[in-house]
């Protein structure tokens, strides 16, 4: 029995918990996921820490590698299976072989065709390697990131906001406020929180949004997620999209799909659905929300404009299911978190 | 100063908790509201308890004195002013006075014309009468009886269950079942704290419904309400709601006002309106509804189904604003118990 293997398992556990906190320190936009690692001591003892960045920075383990003079012996906990992959970096799996570490252990194995093998690549340079510790909290954490590995398309959270009873505007068409404001600083922060936003044209027509994220007192936050419109008509040539931070893109056409694979090809991971009815009820209708975001406001309007319209469903067997996630309360209005649950057989 | 004049403020609020504990005992559902009362002795214990069991029965304040031999001297505390009205029982104040009381503290003042006017005749009988503690947790109790007393008919409640898009069912009718077990079994709840179940003939027709208050097992619960059906059409000869316990009302008419008022003739308090998106709508719309019960499945299904149809508003400032009063899970559902707020100046 080695040194190393008297770390029990609730310190490792333990690490491994501190190692999704780096994580999260992360940002979760981008290509690349959010990673953290500690070394420890035969101990246990966390004797340094690391965390990604963002992509072109030092990746998880090689960060924490560079706060000890020297390595040899340690134990690695780390979130995600070390790649074994050179891009603007060189392979993690081999930065932990060359500085002699003892054992690696890592909560979730890498999806990636391109990183996967990192496990392997350890074992064979005769490093003990485990998997498992805190894997559901680290599916979570990366939950996002892992789906568009999955799925080879960005991650698609649908947002809409309605009265309790489902309405989106009055007759007239007047929805300005709904909600609250701090629902309305919560989708800032959604937005922050992704790569890009679509819209439908029929949203830029009707409300010229801004489509920017800011803060509590109007400011600009810190990241600014890239337009995206949906539709064949095109955006206005004085629309405010146009003067948007990040850009826009116009894609021309309504094939969620075909969009969802140029985004993609654009490095974009989280896409925010913004609206309107139309453009959010068919993302729902072709299964491409992997969750939903509804606002309620206590609020009744009864009448035609529903904030979701047709799903192309015709009897109850076949309705949406969703599993919620969270419910919370923002100001008066309540956020609803949800997901779909696959199909039931 | 007199012995009671020592129990202090504390000690009575305390008193008034358990009184109102004891109240809540009684039946929420009659012409009569939940009324508990306790005795203290000169040191503010409490030495005898009682409560209203309901209509015929003694008052609280009569059940409390009839456990001790004699009450002179000591402190009534009693959730709702002691009642000056010859009913089928004879005036609380009058029997608090023959007993002999030295002092007697009430949470609110009694709403009504007939039964007002206790606390002037005990302090014309030189007893010491003071108002107030608890107040507002006596009206949350009583709030149902206060409303009906206050406004001369009965107290709404309009429940409906919709998916978190508004919708009540699919688009070919289907509409079993939305919610689950749990959110079901609570209906069978709310249904015996009710004096009576109103629909719309549309949903006598499309159901069949039973209307009747069912324990988890579908034993019929203790307390059926009275069905009630609002709308011009008859109630076909064999319907199941002809076979109902308590009876069947068929208005036979759509006037909500005139049907309230015809309901609180026969003693219907409480009125809890299950549907269908018609007659709810038609409750809303009048401004009739004093509790709304938004059961939310986690469901989507668009299409044209609205739980709630036309409520009149034409644009966003008139929209129905309600008070969210509590947000529950049952099972996978979400409860949403909100009241209307008065409209804004
Ligand atoms: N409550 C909310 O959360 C919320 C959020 C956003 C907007 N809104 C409101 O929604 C209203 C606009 O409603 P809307 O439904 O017209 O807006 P929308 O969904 O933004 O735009 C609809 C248009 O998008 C295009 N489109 C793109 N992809 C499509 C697809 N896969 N299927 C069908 N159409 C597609 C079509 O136009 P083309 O003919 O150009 O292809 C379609 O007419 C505004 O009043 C706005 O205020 C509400
Ligand atoms: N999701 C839920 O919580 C829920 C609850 C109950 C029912 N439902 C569903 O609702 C569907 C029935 O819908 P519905 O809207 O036809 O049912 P409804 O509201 O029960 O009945 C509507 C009918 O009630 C009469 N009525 C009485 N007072 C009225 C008034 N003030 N204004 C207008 N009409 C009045 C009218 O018929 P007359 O011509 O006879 O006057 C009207 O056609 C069924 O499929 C049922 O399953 C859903």
């Amino acid at each position: 029995m080695t040194a190393t293997a008297t770390i029990d398992a609730a310190r490792v556990d333990a690490a491994m918990r501190r190692a999704l906190e780096l994580a999260a320190r992360g940002p979760a936009v981008g290509v690349n996921p959010q990673v953290g690692c500690v070394l420890l001591d035969a101990h246990g003892e966390i004797i340094a820490e690391g965390w990604h960045r963002g992509a072109g920075t030092a990746h998880a383990e090689v960060d924490a590698l560079s706060k000890v003079a020297d390595a040899r012996g340690l134990t690695a906990v780390v979130t995600l299976e070390p790649c074994n992959h050179t891009g603007r970096t060189g392979p993690c799996a081999q930065a932990l072989i060359d500085a002699g570490l003892a054992r690696v252990v890592y909560a979730l194995p890498d999806p990636g065709e391109v990183a996967g093998g990192g496990a392997e690549r350890l074992r064979s340079a005769g490093i003990a390697v485990e998997a498992g510790p805190q894997a559901e909290a680290a599916a979570e954490l990366l939950r996002p990131w892992l789906t568009s590995a999955r799925l080879g398309r960005p991650f698609v959270t649908v947002k809409w906001a309605s009265t309790l009873d489902g309405r989106a505007a009055a007759a007239d068409g007047t929805s300005q406020w709904i909600t609250g404001a701090a629902a309305r600083q919560r989708v800032h922060e959604q937005r922050a929180a992704h790569d890009a936003i679509a819209v439908g044209t029929g949203t830029v027509l009707a409300d010229d949004p801004t489509l920017t994220a800011r803060g509590d007192g109007g400011a600009m936050l810190g990241h600014q997620p890239l337009p995206v419109v949906f539709g064949t008509t095109p955006v206005p040539a004085d629309a405010a999209l146009r003067r948007h931070p990040a850009g826009l893109v116009e894609l021309g056409h309504r094939d969620l799909e075909r969009g969802l694979a140029e985004l993609q090809e654009r490095g974009i991971r989280r896409l925010y659905v913004e609206g309107g009815p139309t453009l959010a009820s068919a993302f729902l209708r072709s299964g491409l929300a992997d969750e939903v975001l509804i606002y309620l406001a206590p609020l009744l309007l009864g009448g035609p404009r529903t904030a979701i319209d047709d799903l192309g469903i015709g009897t109850m067997s076949q309705a949406l299911r969703l599993s919620i996630h969270r419910i919370e309360t923002l100001g008066d209005d309540i956020l609803v978190t949800a997901r779909p649950t696959p199909p039931q057989e």
